[in-house]
């Protein structure tokens, strides 16, 4: 039930970081020698020196029984190499990969990658963002969905929830009076996203609600509608 | 009232089609050969060849009289270069700046960046996330605070709001009730940011409210609280 992180570059590291803050145990693969002397000083970090792209470094990794791949790698070609590898080796992993150039995003994605992240887009999106709404783009920063923010948006789904809540509105729940968590986002199987729904939104069995709260509000969430 | 973008890469161009769904004017820098070409196909974009490093460059991008500028060049050094010099011709700037290694960033801030974004530390954030919480970060992706999207997250000032209204709770502005809008955030000077305030929370004259809304819902908001 590990992730195979493949490369430790910036990348690479900062994700290791974020599984980390989520309490996820995972294997690093890197074959950079400067990279591998920092690793070694990490007592805590599990890592396999070799190349990623090789099916018998990936099995040292474990990628049989590994629940997720994050393959960011620095060039492109190796990351599309990687996902083929992991993806017929093991058919149930979750693959995400980076993608420097745009044009490689359909490449991963038919290699069989889950999702992508090309690294310049975001960052020339929040710098855009940056400039025209500092204040949001802060806000937003805040809404980290790992253990690196105290705050916190989660998922309920209602199929969790006990029976008789189906066919209910969000205001019947009262979810924000008995929990302090706010609801901001709905999805139903087969619809778009829905972000801030009316209070009279009628709750199906496949909605999943996103709501925002603190650890404590989440928390309360969880114990009052008695998901886990 | 323009913003000047160094550099169009994937980061600056990323930048500039973000910019433009905002409605915001830019002037892009940019020497190299091939990028020179794709811009000159596109007609509504302004650009300029040079060295975004020469005072002369900025200067005819016209620099003194713009409010922004995006450094999104591939060299740390360059950008460095280019915030320094910017700075030292407009005062007033809001500075934003690409960093590709993370101990770049405090020479960037040294050099005069209002902020900074390193996109390879992004990206491997969000691959994390994207394996752990798919959901969530689906829907975080949604609340693109710019045209990009339909929703938004808009910072609202108690300052601008008629003077009654501080010193009330958030529950007595029944900003939900009226608008749609939800209050998700809020900020007052010299003090943390506090996510999903509860109801009770009390308004202070210098306190910023983070609404989430559709923009016909940002729009009520606007009108019913008499803010531009
Ligand atoms: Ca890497
Ligand atoms: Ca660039």
């Amino acid at each position: 039930d590990h992730v195979v992180i493949c490369g430790y570059g910036r990348n690479g590291a900062q994700a290791a970081k974020v599984l980390r803050a989520y309490g996820q145990e995972y294997v690093v693969i890197e074959q950079n020698e400067s990279r591998l002397n920092e690793l070694s000083q990490q007592k805590d970090i599990i890592f396999i020196e070799g190349d990623a792209t090789e099916d018998s470094v990936l099995e040292k990794a474990g990628i049989l029984r590994a629940r997720g791949l994050i393959s960011s790698l620095e060039e492109d070609a190796d990351n599309i190499f990687v996902v083929i590898t992991a993806r017929q080796l093991n058919k149930n992993l979750v693959i995400t990969a980076r993608a420097n150039e745009e044009n490689t995003v359909k490449k991963l994605m038919a290699a069989g990658a889950n999702t992508t992240v090309t690294p310049n887009v975001l960052g020339g999106g929040y710098m855009a963002h940056n400039l025209m709404k500092p204040g949001v783009t802060e806000f937003i920063n805040h809404l980290s969905v790992g253990g690196l923010s105290e705050t916190i948006v989660e998922e309920v789904s209602v199929s969790l929830l006990p029976k008789n809540v189906h066919a209910l509105t969000i205001e019947d729940l009262a979810i924000q009076k008995k929990t302090g968590c706010n609801v901001i986002g709905m999805k139903s199987l087969n619809s778009k996203m829905i972000i801030n729904p009316a209070v009279e939104t009628v709750l199906h069995a496949d909605s999943i609600l996103f709501v925002l709260g603190n650890p404590e509000q989440i928390r309360r969430l969880k114990h009052e509608f008695e998901v886990e």
